[in-house]
């Protein structure tokens, strides 16, 4: 039985008729392929990147990428009738209260050989969002709290207005035990979520050694999703914060040059993780009481 | 007694009654003062990374900018009367045949607090360029071949349209001992100008070290300039390549973030090095019968 995935922080939903991605109860996201060249190039994408014969995205790399099992054809969820989907694994499945932050990466969103016209509309995007001066923009979230008030998902203009400040509370409050409070984030998870051997800084730095390599693809607003499971987290259970690669609709060629917009943003990204943790380290925070540790 | 410099590559020239820098025989580069805001940062930008006081730029990164003498008034090039000149270290100045290249970093020229129309006319030559495709744009370059035809420097349209083919091509050319030929560039002295521990390569990866982590300077349209005297490498001497940072006309307060787009052309340019001393590594050009090693 297929429904509306319960925890899309950002892009297109199925939602008052709209057509957006369904999720199943086996652990599958269908998402419905876009019209034109952009459904052709993400399904493209997959394809190249799951075919065995082609081993140039090493194996420890195809981790950070959804799992991919083809394309199907399936009524869309705003009702026009029938239309091919890609079908991933739903990231969240195993999730009981996914925390997610998703990170439009690069400094530029649109790609050279896209219409003057389209160029001009992301640019102006890109400028009044953190795109520009950070890299990157946050362009969707949800935390979650606690059982009573549940998750912490700020309003699409709300996200898009972050300002660098902005970036930096929320990168404090994903792993606090108080991010609905006004208070100061007290950043308790901070160290099992961004740190450690399995952390997501280890996770993007091993991105950022594969980027600063790779010729074979430019990824153009792709986005990296960050998602852990809060629940497991309070219980004590050890499982680690995942990040992940998503949105290839507009993937080009590398034509034998590094992705070098994209490996900007994530350098940048990749500074923001470190001074948050080094901050904590010379703070008192790093007493945090935690009660959930 | 103030002449032209013979061996400037870009830039505004002194010659035909416009106004450029000038030399002296002392070594030092005296660069007109740009009008307005332009001119006010570069100076500013000078006296602070000169200022003893400010010791955010550490010493084996300081190396990478000319020296600064201060500021002096002099008799403007284009015979506009007394203008500011920044007093600079003359580069070249010990070199006899310097072969350079001046690459213009980052895949955005703009800054994003320039006005709508300049940042049009910096995106449009952007696109037109290598800029945007490759992170940075060879912006010019001369590359002496011997005492009959003395210097290849082809004009500066021609290097605008250079693309990332030529890039390649010119970055073999810079190393070879037949620059000027049709023939495949021999890259005969590629490892001793790219390679080695105090080669291009080793320079530009201390640099890249200090972009992941500095968010003092955003440097919107400056240079590298990587240069070497030809006649020094012919005779056998040890003079090794350098590699400087160069115009600060538009360099903004980093505020917290690094230069995420000057970080990923460096990135970018890089690779373009590393893939040039691995591709000869593999080929048969390691064998370069080179009369002048």
């Amino acid at each position: 039985m297929l429904k509306v995935p319960e925890h899309q922080v950002a892009g297109h939903q199925a939602i008052d008729g709209n057509l957006g991605p369904l999720i199943d109860d086996s652990g599958r996201f269908y998402k419905p392929l876009q019209d034109g060249e952009r459904g052709t190039k993400e399904l493209g994408f997959y394809h190249s990147l799951s075919s065995v014969s082609d081993t140039r995205v090493p194996d420890h790399i195809r981790r950070f990428f959804p799992g991919f099992y083809g394309s199907q054809v399936l009524e869309a969820s705003d009702g026009s009738g029938l239309r091919p989907h890609l079908v991933l694994q739903d990231l969240v499945s195993n999730h009981i209260n996914p925390c997610i932050l998703d990170v439009k990466m690069g400094s530029r969103t649109w790609y050279p050989e896209a219409s003057d016209d389209y160029i001009q509309r992301c640019l102006e995007k890109d400028r009044t969002t953190t795109t520009v001066s950070l890299g990157f923009r946050i362009s969707g979230l949800q935390i979650y709290e606690n059982k009573e008030s549940g998750f912490w998902k700020p309003a699409r203009k709300d996200v898009l207005s972050f300002t660098a400040d902005d970036v930096r509370l929320v990168l404090g409050k994903f792993v606090s035990s108080n991010s609905n409070a006004n208070a100061k984030p007290d950043c308790c998870f901070a160290h099992s979520v961004y740190g450690g051997p399995a952390g997501v800084l280890e996770q993007l730095l091993e991105l950022k050694t594969w980027f600063e390599d790779q010729t074979i693809y430019h990824f153009h607003s792709s986005s990296l999703l960050i998602l852990f499971d809060k629940e497991s987290l309070l219980k004590g259970r050890t499982r680690f914060a995942e990040v992940k690669l998503i949105d290839f609709a507009h993937v080009e060629e590398g034509k034998g040059v590094i992705d070098h917009n994209f490996l900007g943003g994530l350098c940048s990204f990749i500074n923001f993780i470190s001074q948050l943790l080094s901050d904590l380290k010379e703070s008192t925070m790093k007493k945090c009481l935690c009660n959930h540790k």
